[in-house]
């Protein structure tokens, strides 16, 4: 199957776009992070939408606090990767029964959450069905100064915002009942990402290129270049990697996590060379460099070197479809 | 089961509203037809959401065209309860497999529509589940100019938009394959309603209180009457109704369709007497008017009276749970 993006692509993207393309309250349309939504002349909203399906993105017995936090935090994500503050957020939630227990640690998980990043919960729908969750973000961004997937330039330094692959590491950890302190700490990247907003805000005006890992860094770097019309070389050795990690998996199964696991929720973004003051304090590590894209070549964009030498990937990153 | 209502007022209303009493980007959350949120000084950003699942909401043979048109139509109702003009909508997809039949006419139904009522699709998520759709649509109106339920004065006549009960009418004829033409109607008007946009951009500054008919004519304009601590009577013999419908049904299914019957997505609204000019053109049917509430009456704050004679009726609208 031609998978989720080519769906996307054909019977949404490509059909809507050309009808719509001078739509004047559009200005960032499907592709990015978040669309972007032209309200008034001083702010764009920034919005973005995630379905979670029992069975799919999570078991039906998970923790319904933890999943109510992951299905808002990957939302969150979003709004970070385009340099947008928080206003307001929905819940469309699909239930087979009305179960109270359940519903009463979804609500404190949510609230919780909610809670931690100042955003109100604003409207919603409740329907009977398969468990699933629809969350959708709302948030706003100076006209001019989102963080778009489209700026990159040849000679850009590549970052990510903290260590990469503890989340994937933790999926067949999801139904084991005795884990050790590291599974419990790659458990709680999975469950509780931390959606860079700050960093998001701070980037305004200097980084080229930003998007959120969700897919897995190879795939999302790839998205920046493919909208950048770029290449980028990745050193494998600047990647950060949690202890936990590395004591819990051998390198390959690290580097398979690290590179093409998604669900780490980190920001990747591009700026040049030397970040200014105003991302001090920010946990921001460089990994790799934006280069010229060679235009016959039409293997993946993306390269990872070890000690000066390429390394193969078979996996880009998960998919839906 | 305490129902849908409750579900949303225990859970996420009270701990959410409790916590974000003051949020200085939320100029009305929860409780009404779309939640208004503040971007700049002069436009609110309205916004709602709502799922259809399979076979809770739809029949899962159901042709995708019409679903996808039905899905948009009843979430740009909101915007038109609240006098908002459409800027753009996101779809959350979650599909079984990748039907490619299906896609199409799922595609080609939502441009069709979204061209009807120039609303461009703006994001999206699609995700592998049982078969599920939910829309969320985005709209802008000028600050202090959103029709909310709140509102509504002793005195006020209540108003409706058009013909109800159609859409009630034509559960029953859903698996049909050989229909006559008056049920071929009745079976338009519920997966093909019409919102009232312009009617509700019209009404800004002259209803006092407005909401689009989606449980049935008594449970939402008893939304009306409680947020606005007033009560309602309705003549019977004023409620406008199709010939499709009277021909299809008895008295007594006429009634229980049209007043308790939801789906139509008609706008009800309530104004002083005596519209002015500005709403000419338009259709719009008197029905009853707006009287004080009784404090110690707990009973529905929606009678109908037919010849001066109050009815009784036991079902007052379609909930979820």
């Amino acid at each position: 199957m031609p998978g989720e993006f080519n769906v996307i692509r054909r019977f949404f993207e490509e059909p809507f776009t050309e009808h719509f393309s001078n739509n004047e309250n559009v200005d960032l349309g499907i592709g990015d992070d978040c669309a972007l939504l032209n309200l008034c002349g001083t702010d764009q909203l920034a919005t973005s939408v995630d379905t979670l399906v029992a069975g799919v993105h999570f078991l039906e017995s998970a923790p319904a606090d933890k999943i109510a936090q992951r299905a808002l935090r990957v939302n969150l994500s979003d709004l970070a990767a385009m340099g947008a503050e928080p206003i307001g957020f929905t819940l469309a939630l699909t239930l087979p029964e009305e179960n109270e227990a359940w519903l009463q640690a979804f609500s404190s998980g949510l609230l919780s959450c909610a809670k931690e990043f100042d955003i109100p919960l604003v409207g919603g729908d409740t329907t009977r069905g398969p468990l699933s969750i629809t969350v959708q973000v709302m948030g706003k961004v100076p006209v001019g100064k989102a963080l778009i997937r489209s700026g990159a330039k040849v000679g850009d330094t590549v970052y990510v915002s903290g260590a990469l692959g503890a989340a994937a590491a933790a999926l067949p950890l999801l139904e084991e009942t005795s884990l050790t302190s590291d599974e419990s700490e790659l458990l709680d990247q999975y469950y509780q990402p931390h959606p860079a907003l700050k960093l998001g805000i701070a980037l305004r005006g200097i980084a080229t290129a930003a998007i959120d890992i969700s897919d897995g860094l190879l795939a999302d770097l790839g998205h920046i270049c493919q909208r950048s019309n770029v290449a980028a070389e990745i050193d494998w050795q600047r990647i950060p990697l949690l202890n936990a990690l590395k004591n819990c998996s051998d390198k390959a199964a690290i580097q398979k996590c690290a590179l093409a696991g998604g669900d780490d929720y980190q920001l990747c973004f591009t700026a040049p060379e030397g970040l200014n003051s105003e991302v001090e304090g920010f946990n921001i590590f460089p990994v790799g460099k934006i280069m010229s894209k060679v235009p016959e070549d039409k293997a993946n964009a993306v390269t990872v070197i070890e000690s000066g030498i390429p390394l193969q990937f078979s996996e880009a990153g998960y998919r839906h479809f």
